[in-house]
């Protein structure tokens, strides 16, 4: 364990930067943290719960002096805090920001970027369905990814980036823009989608009471419905700003799910019976890469969840 | 903790019933437990890991003098099992099925039902991904709910059905048929359909690799997974038998869906950001109702998972 960065600022302290927080603390990652929250309440309960080192009333007093700035706020915020931050950074500062799509926070931050100052774009994939500045913890970045968009940027500072989210626990992976933002549409924004599209069905299903859906969810339901509690602002900027992506992935799974619907309605079983069977080969993947439980249901269990 | 029955039968020895089986000797529910699976590589396992306290090689035998019959074979499987089991069952017996809908099993085993046999459908609500002889465990319909479609069925031979479920840990509440069939195509049939769909396409996808998709899936995909890896047989002969619901709630879906899409490509924040507030509600109802746990992620964490 050894420091990366001297002096890092987190602009933004929600569920990710105040995990980022717990775990630069866990492994003296950096010398001295700064935060910012646009929220007032925010930075009272950071300040209460001693999130950050110390914690200012403007994002540019945050980064005065900061080696490293990382934005973690929603993807549509941030072009204007970069925009008000600029000014403000440190010549040779590197700032990276953790949002989950990558080419719209290119153009919305990069052309805010000063002469001499590095910006290295991340995305670390891992969250929870809790948000809010109480919701992080030291190892919600350990064995999962973190994907790099380095463009054109300084190896010298992306190299330090890379080590920087290896001390916090994550393996990192450079990728190309385009290919970032077509690989998080699979495995992140369409399953979201899907899941907020299916809980908001049932609730609004009035021939099953909610009380019902509820009851019975164990049934497979719940399981969409911990995704579908995700932060709200932070997906709607997603899907805003990831539309291409998002809209081709969703084609192919309307045309996907029309198949089997077909299926259904026609009686074709082995169609579906080879379709159910071909998906578990995935979830081995999944399990022997270390990326999941193989407990049954998460190691949830009975009356003890 | 008393027995509810002197003899019961397990037809079909997988997750449920050896579920089940476990459940019962936890709690002493019954005074002998005979099974029967009709592969006997299936027997064999049982047999060694002490499944059932004997093992019949048919399920005539299996049934012969038993208070009650649970039938815990796929779907499809049920009228050929009643039939064949009918003759030798014990004036006075109750017969249950497990299987996840009810119309379609009431159709085909309610005609084999002798004069003198109870016939009591259930569904108890719960399950895992895993499947086989080796998948079960006791705690499984602790707190869980079953469904009792009791339809005209003997009031007590009823009664004591309940009692049975309740001595396995689980709730119990009395459904209508066609409402069972459209409350479980809501909770469970559809969201099992969509992610074997999700999983489906993001394993057909050429542009992204699997290796991509199982290293990144902690994003949100590996929870479909665990779904689509539950067993394909179960699964093909739910959808086949539960056509009218299962197809109602997918065009529901779609229309739902469709409305999500439209609003990504015109970019309208507003109906996106009000859906997604919206469906946290559900969430907080599973966890306060103790259907699921509010521990992030499942209560997995990172690199211990």
């Amino acid at each position: 364990m050894a420091q990366v960065y001297g002096r890092v600022a987190l602009i933004g302290l929600g569920l990710i930067a105040s995990s980022m927080f717990w775990a630069m603390k866990r492994g003296g990652v950096a010398g001295e943290v700064t935060g910012y929250a646009r929220s007032e309440a925010t930075r009272e309960t950071a300040r209460r719960i001693g999130l950050c080192d110390r914690v200012f009333d403007s994002a540019e007093e945050a980064v005065e002096g900061a080696d490293l700035v990382v934005l973690c706020v929603p993807v549509g915020a941030m072009g204007p805090v970069a925009e008000a931050i600029a000014p403000h950074l440190k010549p040779g500062a590197t700032v990276i920001d953790v949002g989950s799509v990558k080419q719209s926070v290119i153009d919305a931050v990069g052309p805010h970027i000063p002469e001499g100052v590095h910006f290295v774009p991340t995305h670390p994939m891992a969250g929870t369905e809790h948000s809010g500045p109480e919701s992080g913890f030291a190892e919600l970045f350990d064995n999962r990814w973190c994907l790099v968009v380095p463009g054109d940027a300084d190896e010298a500072a992306v190299a330090a980036v890379e080590a920087y989210w290896q001390a916090l626990g994550a393996n990192t992976e450079r990728m190309e823009v385009g290919h970032h933002d077509l690989v998080c549409a699979v495995v992140s924004h369409v399953p979201h989608l899907i899941a907020y599209t299916m809980v908001g069905v049932a609730d609004d299903l009035r021939r099953v009471s909610d009380q019902e859906v509820i009851k019975f969810s164990a049934a497979g339901f719940r399981d969409f419905t911990r995704i579908a509690a995700s932060d709200p602002t932070m997906w709607r900027d997603v899907f805003l700003s990831n539309k291409d992506a998002a809209l081709e992935i969703l084609g192919r799974f309307t045309e996907e799910l029309f198949a089997l619907q077909r299926a259904i309605r026609t009686g074709d079983g082995d169609l579906l019976f080879d379709y159910f069977t071909h998906t578990r080969a995935i979830r081995r993947g999944i399990v022997q890469a270390g990326q999941d439980t193989d407990k049954p249901d998460f190691g949830r269990i009975g009356g003890r969840a």
